[in-house]
């Protein structure tokens, strides 16, 4: 009983997101970072040119952010979004942020690169299909007890509405265990990977929640297959307004990519 | 840290939602019952008329279905607001159904006396916040891995909007168990009840996935103090267009009501 | 593919055990009460004599205590056994308690009327077998990551020795949910006693990690079907020398019994 | 609060496991391997010539094996212990086999090098403190439901006895996917290694149980900073008497450690 179709794996061959020439998937081995929240134009264009210039291919931010308190600051909004294209014209990269309803729509699809979907909508079934038929690319986080299936019935309502470059990302699921903020469930990437040709990415900073355990689950996931990474980078973690306890400096960042670089060529 | 206001007891005073005279919550027991779908005119009419005749005193009929993957049948839409509509009117019993999104919000808030948002929705934040402008009451179902306080801070959202008439309901987390659907955390009735003014209720269909279950689980339910139960009843189960296999009867469904008076009376 | 034999249901007939006419199980509800850990001969005569006065048909007692750290207080040892066997002698009360190893296995066949196998030691199939070639009743607890289906391949372990009166109890799983100590799965209760003849009961102590949690799922537990129930009940909880957080007074405990008896007689 | 002593690292300097040259921890990293059971002396001497020759440090092999179900084929016994020893005498590599209960102590402290302790006792305290007293090497794997913090207090009973050589080893904690047969923890790694100063293996046959998952999970447990892996290897896997699923060929074997070399030396 295929559940999904257009998601599933039929040959050898796998999707590639290209986004103005940066490539995911396919080989193509792509590293998504930024802070969290977008904070000031300050902040995006430091972190912007910081990760570039250590390898990263597409800039991260949260405009609009999806929080657990009703009270707790849920971003800057549209003019989250102004501070993102900024950054994006002047460091080259594009932009991956999420989204949180149909509310700015149009917004989203004029001016975001990589629209993602987070871990808490992966099955509000109607987003994903109105997202769908924008056909831009788009990012879908697994929830957070979702099991790899759901996952990938979940994408079939974006693929069904006629977008083909849909990224994968697994970022921890709920378990009984405490030590870290999730579970990063690696053999996720390996059989996702079997069963679908779309590429596979990881989170190990909401993966994990600490800062010191993104080096070694972000070298983890590329030794697992994993086609890209998301990870959250901040100039000044100790003050972030959200998750600066996950979030690595770029000098960290910049270390970590050259290790990931040379995981990648030990398994090649 | 108060993460939740509007939400939290602060008295012995307990919220009574009160639809039309049909109340539940702060000692009034209420149960409601109907089919997973609403599926036809003659299907409807006669559950309501068999579930009030039995003592339930709210409909349910799913219009708009959440379903995991991207082509299973996904309820009448409109067609089943309508349907439910009409029962309503013919039995008397208030509608409880179930949004998905804003799309169709004006039918939602014309037609329907207590809107439903369920599980994989309980942290849309962007619909929690749009329902509870609608100060109409909410019936809100925990996420499958939410805790108790992710959804005492997901209803505030709601209460934040406005509304003041929100039911809560425990239908089951997500746990290793295979041998139910779902694993019915019933020590979440007396936490909440501890926590929050607003009333609780169990859903012992989706909390078990067998209607042979359904039973125990109802008594215990009610044993455990909850303010009512939503019940899967349907007159043709072997038929039902989905969750036949959690559907009892409504000669079932009639006799249970029985025992849970039984059982309400006892713990008096 | 039958996994088990000896345990499993064929027919309507439920064991019944009897220990010197305290019977559980088959249409004999039982509750089985005491302290956590035995600590003073005052201490379990005057429990037992509460207990027994409310109502309860066996007495427990931890007398070697399984500890996460190993530098917990871990019980009296022999010197426990013995104050139960004195709490025993002068109440009346068959005595309960926890084995942890094959090194006091004369001990625990002279004295105790009961052995019970605590959830740790549910897969410990070395001690599974050796307590079932004793043939006296055993009382195994279900794992806290165990499925049902495994708890009754366990007590196949034991069946296959000798040993007919076995009690299978529910504590609660482990799940992500932190307000309780664990979820108690009290659908265990039904899909137990569909699939096995032998008795089911509930620890509404261990299961929840609360007193205030003990009344409302002992309740539940007994609306769900449950055969029976065991409870910490302690004379000083607040000095109890361990898991006091969740026992009962005596006076508390009383009054349980009254409202037990009453949803007993309501499901019925 | 500190629970665990002598297992808290307290300094930079880590526990190096040394049997007869081979070495385990603080730099030296060694893979284990060989079948799930011991079957016959050709099957033994044959794996073990190949998994020695592809560089493995250590055989493994059960000879009495933990199985869910009273019927299932549970190990060859003393005779397994017999052929293990013919296989380690002509190899070369010292033994890794699990002790199971008290029974048989005599012969493993004569015969094996390291005895493990397997996930289903790994709060076997009677257990945990008797392997301790003996003072050999000690391989404990984390229990299927047991938190980071666990397992470390589950250690500190084996090393109170007097052990100082105890591995530990992340094998997959149980959750709700079933695309995997557990969900490997790779973030217990970095997390343990923070804590204590043990030597921390993985066990990606367990932990994922498909032997295709074997290598994607071998090699990230590898870059996540593992001080070693235990890896089922079976010449005929799928006539293998036990978890031939799971099993890798010799052939795949050598293939895999060469390129976990390769992850090493990129992470140097």
């Amino acid at each position: 009983m295929a559940e999904y179709k257009l998601a599933a794996r039929t040959s050898y061959d796998s999707t590639v997101v290209d986004v103005k020439g940066h490539k995911l998937g396919g080989g193509h081995f792509a590293v998504i970072a930024g802070p969290c929240s977008v904070e000031t134009e300050e902040q995006m264009l430091s972190i912007a040119r910081d990760v570039k210039a250590a390898g990263a291919a597409f800039l991260r931010g949260g405009a609009f952010k999806p929080r657990t308190s009703a009270y707790a600051f849920s971003g800057l909004g549209l003019d989250g979004l102004e501070l993102l294209k900024i950054a994006s014209v002047k460091s080259g990269l594009p932009i991956v942020t999420e989204i949180m309803s149909e509310e700015y729509l149009d917004d989203f699809e004029r001016d975001v690169d990589v629209i993602q979907i987070g871990a808490r909508n992966m099955q509000n079934f109607s987003l994903l299909r109105t997202i769908g038929r924008l056909k831009k690319p788009v990012l879908l986080k697994r929830g957070l007890s979702s099991t790899i299936e759901e996952l990938l019935n979940a994408v079939e309502y974006i693929l069904v509405g006629g977008s083909t470059d849909v990224i994968l990302c697994e970022r921890g699921i709920r378990t009984y265990e405490t030590a870290t903020r999730n579970t990063l469930d690696l053999s996720a990437v390996p059989v996702l990977k079997e069963r679908t040709h779309l590429p596979v990415i990881v989170d190990p900073s909401h993966g994990t929640g600490y800062w010191e355990l993104v080096e070694p689950m972000a070298l983890a996931a590329a030794a697992a297959g994993a086609d890209g990474l998301i990870i959250e980078v901040h100039n000044h973690p100790e003050a972030a307004l959200c998750d600066g306890r996950q979030s690595v400096t770029p000098q960290v960042f910049a270390r970590l990519m050259g290790k990931i670089r040379r995981v990648r060529a030990a398994i090649a």
